[in-house]
């Protein structure tokens, strides 16, 4: 099973956390930048090549410190189809350095439809291990997703932005809509757990609501959670640590920023690979610190 | 503004109606996949051949016919990067053909990610006019699609899936989430209305669902509908009338399999042109007549 592999990358690394791979124009080192526009102009090509060769250095540096990264396509598919070859390069670099990959791809559409995504993202060029899917359309969304023992899926829950409110925290008799659907992914999970009792399907919870990380945890008891928010969007160690189990286990907190524009805090630009290895680092320690303390080390 | 683009050109073909370009290799004639097969092997290149080269043929049928088409995303990103090439030359195609692009992407993400997706949908190689949206994240997901008046959204509240009701039918103090969903888009889209009364954000509504769509009509009175089930998922003509405001506007109807396979009833394969063409034409035939009978003709 998939959430076993992802496990055991966990323990091996002693480190339950993943690097975000979001490229922007404002994140990638201008000297990355200037050697393809040079080359290529101002196009979608010269931003694809300089997202390959930026995300290879991160990888690089971080490949034997987290277990997983997670590209989020919106920053690739945002220059067409270069961007789209960037995407796919990029989880082909990640899986040959030994990384479990987790698509950032938020999909979901209904049956034949999702079955397209599902054969593209899953065993087609943008092949991730695992993907992050929307629940609007209910259960025939997520399913095509959660057939295959070596695929998982976090499905959002409660996500980490200010208007996640809109929806998400609406109140059906005396439940928050996150919390019925923190319910309803927990028993379409629910079927086989693997051998350290989780299920394949997750849930994405965001850093910044850590009172109501606390009430999903207690539901999705036998469900990773995906925890983005950490570091730059305002979450610290402190507020992760309730959203794990008590066995250590449970969460992978993601951080994409703070470590892909570390090098912004007292590097050169040519030493951004070196600045993300040793913020990597410091998530990893911050994070097993504040699990330690917690009494919840693993 | 965009809606007022899409009203003139629904009133300047009398048709209400959208064909769903959702290519399938099931539903591609055998002879276009086989020339490509042949030259190309079995691979994601020979299926985007054959998309583009199918999909010329079926605006070719029906863009004096329709006022708008409806690309489906995932059934593009299925065959990767060269689906994802077959995506941007059709949506270039039907745009040289004067037809209007609802590009059905159906992304939602916060902030800085969702403007990387507006960015590749509105600006970029994947620039649709329209764009379908989930509603999951909230506001925030949606607000960089709502800026530019010369672009518009689609915001999903009841989908015509059976398991819709998983998240879109729980009851908050006596209303559905989908009718929350629709008052949340409403007043979102609320400030700026076309000179047809409706604004560029509209909602999504099953065909499948005829009461729920109804009361949906009533809660999003300044906004088009965009219905799809029509067909081959099972509405009628009679289930979509209620979904229509008075003046005949509010609502476009979506086909996918009933136009784009019609070739499958009675034709020869190398027909399927034709075979569409009349379908859409059916189609329309259909809709305004029960719009007649209703009192809604325009």
């Amino acid at each position: 099973m998939i959430i076993d592999k992802l496990i055991e990358k966990i323990i091996q690394r002693k480190n339950p956390s993943v690097v975000g791979l979001d490229p922007t124009a404002e994140i990638i080192p201008n000297y990355i930048k200037d050697k393809y526009v040079d080359a290529y102009g101002e196009t979608n090509l010269a931003m694809a090549y300089a997202i390959i060769d930026f995300n290879k250095g991160i990888i690089d540096g971080i490949s034997d410190i987290v277990p997983a990264v997670k590209p989020q396509i919106a920053f690739y598919e945002s220059y067409g189809v270069e961007g789209m070859k960037a995407y796919q390069q990029t989880i082909e670099y990640a899986k040959s350095k030994g990384l479990i990959v987790i698509g950032d791809i938020k999909r979901g559409d209904i049956g034949s439809t999702c079955e397209g995504y599902a054969k593209g993202h899953f065993y087609g060029d943008f092949e991730a291990d695992i993907v992050t899917l929307n629940p609007y359309l209910g259960y025939d969304s997520i399913e095509p997703f959660n057939r295959d023992k070596e695929k998982g899926a976090f499905v959002l829950i409660k996500t980490s932005n200010k208007s996640s409110k809109d929806l998400q925290d609406l109140e059906v008799d005396g439940y928050k809509v996150y919390e019925l659907v923190a319910q309803r992914v927990t028993e379409w999970g629910g079927n086989s757990l693997g051998k350290y009792g989780y299920s394949n399907l997750g849930g994405v919870v965001g850093a910044t609501y850590p009172e109501e990380g606390e009430k999903i945890r207690r539901i999705m008891k036998n469900s990773y959670l995906l925890v983005p928010g950490y570091g730059a969007q305002g979450g610290g160690a402190k507020d992760v640590v309730n959203l794990f189990n008590n066995d250590g286990l449970g969460a992978i907190v993601n951080s994409s920023r703070g470590i892909i524009a570390a090098y912004k805090k007292g590097y050169q630009e040519q030493q951004y690979t070196e600045a993300a290895r040793q913020a990597a680092i410091s998530m990893r320690e911050d994070i097993t610190k504040a699990l330690e303390e917690a009494g919840k080390g693993f």
